[in-house]
């Protein structure tokens, strides 16, 4: 989660809402990414989705089964779906979104009869250091 | 509709799922893709994302509300979330997906409170000919 929360920095820095996500298997890091939403003029480019695609392009495969992946705020339900097509084993999030979040919140994603795959849960890890991350960068743009 | 079908008819030459997306702008076609993910190794490379990310690319925007998409299927959640991120004006589908939609089906994104836009739904359009041809494709493969 640490270097999910260092491209989440790196993310603000560039103007983009301070999101970070990294892709990790038996412990080595396969992908990790910022948003990029506004950099690239593309509403999909969600730093889960980014993640996503390039440790499916490392792999050759569509589905990537023994990753987990690591990210700083609950997937909104573009990730959330995104995540159980890859079949991803794990999903680590810090903070939840109770505003455009899709696991505990909104569509609930994994909670459907309609889910093929959901990933093992594991929620609330550095979710301060997230969350303060999130409130600095839409402080200082309401100022 | 018919350029969505051409696209979903091409995609299943490739050896893909056959689903087509269109988006257009004052009846000008400015995006058009068929599905994708078996040859990008990309769970996400669904015909409505690549149409998506190829129009906002076009228009340097990552919301393009004076759009509108067409698609041969009912889409995903994922793809949903993407479209209603976007702002896509209206939304037409063929046939639907009891299975796999998210729409009318399983999280029905753009029912929920948390959803920002939902976009004018026109469904049914072609829906024998879309149908038909994701049998036929699904009745080679399971022979």
């Amino acid at each position: 989660m640490a270097r999910a929360l260092h491209e989440a920095e790196a993310a603000a820095k560039r103007g983009e809402v301070p999101i970070g996500a990294v892709i990790a298997c038996d412990r080595r890091v396969i992908a990790s990414a910022g948003n990029r939403t506004r950099e690239l003029h593309d509403p999909t480019a969600h730093a889960e989705m980014l993640v996503l695609q390039e440790a499916c392009t490392k792999f050759q495969s569509q589905r990537i089964g023994d990753c987990d992946l690591y990210v700083t705020l609950e997937p909104c339900p573009m990730c959330a779906a995104a995540i159980s097509f890859a079949r991803i084993r794990r999903l680590y999030y810090a903070a939840s979104d109770p505003k455009g979040g899709g696991v505990e919140h909104g569509p609930r994603v994994f909670s459907q009869a309609t889910c093929n795959h959901s990933p093992e849960l594991y929620t609330g890890v550095d979710e301060v250091r997230a969350a303060n991350l999130l409130r600095s960068f839409f402080a200082v743009r309401r100022d």
